[in-house]
């Protein structure tokens, strides 16, 4: 948010926020039985950790990869709204379950201090973003939202407006020897965003350079629609 | 709008607009019967009278409910957009059907005025809402959006982002006997808004209670995210 | 955007920007084969023409269709964002094919030069828009994205909030002898979109006629919910 925020509430829920996103973290020790039911999760724990985001999914989903892999939670559903507050992205609903309360709050703690890495490779000027991400080594998390094969290295791009996305996609799947394991569009695999998110998997060394190789034909497509575009926190890849 | 209101529009169907949420009352005497079966509605009726906004769902709905009890109109769909402009919730489209035109006018004129009240628990910030509802009495526009017994106390929780939406239905849900009945989230049940939404019904001190304790416990934490919340309009509950 | 845009970009797949809608036009001479596969295009072509903008859908179809009654390339794929920018309406992604990169490149051009005369009849204030389309004959993009007949008059009223936009449907079909073929409204035809969208097809005359009715109705209540609702090009209706 612009504003000033408040004090940090009184409240047993509250872990704590990043104001990448406008990004919030929460946890319940001992979920309600018949809400926990209707959440539709994956197994059910009573110790639930919750992530929420207004802007991102992809950060906050590599972030999420990060916290199961240094946790003892798991990722029990990953859900995402069609928002940006206005821009042409998602925002997102991460739930982790734990059998123990402090592991449900140590990876909404670890996700949320992820954000400042992943949002890295978010570039954005008044008429669209790009996204970029790349994991050495993909999790749960990551297999659950794109279907990424467990242990390999994985990246995704994106490009809004979704125009964008598509060359991107062009882009990065001629750079190098990479398997294109996910294409999702506005009206197909994405909630309603005018973006096209493209997914890889593969060698390390491939898919890191097949994303560079994206990011540096999309920051000049971007750029004829307005400014430069910039990143929302410090480039990683 | 931000901008001056125009003069009143010199068009057989306007009946009225409120500026919460960007609200506007039309009715439509005999509707053509191509049209109408165009419509998807319940029943078919000739005269119409329609609630549609920009910012808002459950204030229209709850309102809704009001002009179902108050005239001889029927509400014969509700319909949610992604909306809000730019921010975390839905619009909304409400069709009532009447024998007679006055009747479907006078629907829609009630329910114009119940928004100065059904606002009046909505709290927001720059980065996300909070929103309470609550009814001695559910009719049938509240039956049918969100399955509320009829004749029951009825609320709702909601809140955005979605992760702060869980907590407030744990909460309601731990603060009093009442039923869970509802439970939606962005990829469930809403349209895709960064929000969660739960319904209750029981007794009425019961469900009253319930949302009273949700609020508490909602306003600090999106305070977290950003300025302290305000009501739209004057707090109801 | 409102920025300055930057130099031309010195990149194969770009073909030029509209400021109109953030529109933004691409071209893949030979589309990665793996790419292609999971595009979900109507047929194989190997260049790909890209049309994408942040808003608006009706002006880039009508630009479309412009597009290949004038090229040798074809409409393989029409997608509608939930987008507008925090507006009440679509984005979109147009998707065109054709054996010659030069004939894809060459409907990519056209679309982008059309869509001067398309987004004349958009009228938006801060409460909302109204968007009016017309054409004395359907080709295959509107075939594609509307059902229109081919070789017919054709045309479009569109209301946001999606209210404005029954009674601009209803004031259409009433005003001369045309058929109503379409009807799509929030939850139903639209991406989540706050429109009701109506679609006419009939005799030039009579089709013309209808969306000149309904936009003398729907002036005025849009005004009513802000100010004076304003061209975003010029009309050409």
């Amino acid at each position: 948010g612009d504003g000033a925020p408040s004090a940090r509430p009184a409240v047993t829920e509250f872990v704590g926020t990043n104001r990448l996103g406008d990004s919030i973290g929460l946890v319940i020790a001992n979920v309600d039985s018949d809400l926990l039911a209707m959440m539709r999760l994956e197994r059910d724990y009573k110790s639930l950790g919750i992530l929420g985001a207004r802007t991102g999914a992809g950060p906050q989903i590599f972030a999420a990869d990060e916290a199961v892999k240094a946790t003892n939670a798991e990722v029990l559903s990953i859900e995402m709204a069609r928002d940006t507050k206005g821009g042409a992205g998602h925002g997102s609903l991460v739930v982790f379950g734990a059998e123990d309360v402090s592991d449900a709050r140590r990876a909404v703690e670890v996700a949320l201090a992820e954000l400042d890495r992943t949002f890295g490779d978010i570039y954005a000027n008044d008429a669209g973003h790009l996204e970029f991400q790349y994991t050495a080594r993909a999790s749960y998390a990551l297999q659950k939202a794109f279907g990424a094969p467990l242990g390999r290295a994985f990246g995704i791009t994106v490009g809004a407006p979704a125009a964008i996305g598509v060359v991107l996609a062009d882009t990065a799947v001629k750079a190098s020897t990479i398997d294109l394991i996910g294409y999702s569009s506005p009206a197909h695999g994405t909630s309603l965003t005018n973006e096209v998110i493209a997914a890889f998997s593969g060698d390390s060394g491939a898919v890191r350079q097949a994303i560079i190789a994206a990011r540096e034909v999309g920051m000049p497509l971007l750029a004829a629609l307005g400014t430069q575009p910039e990143s929302a926190s410090t480039p990683y890849i």
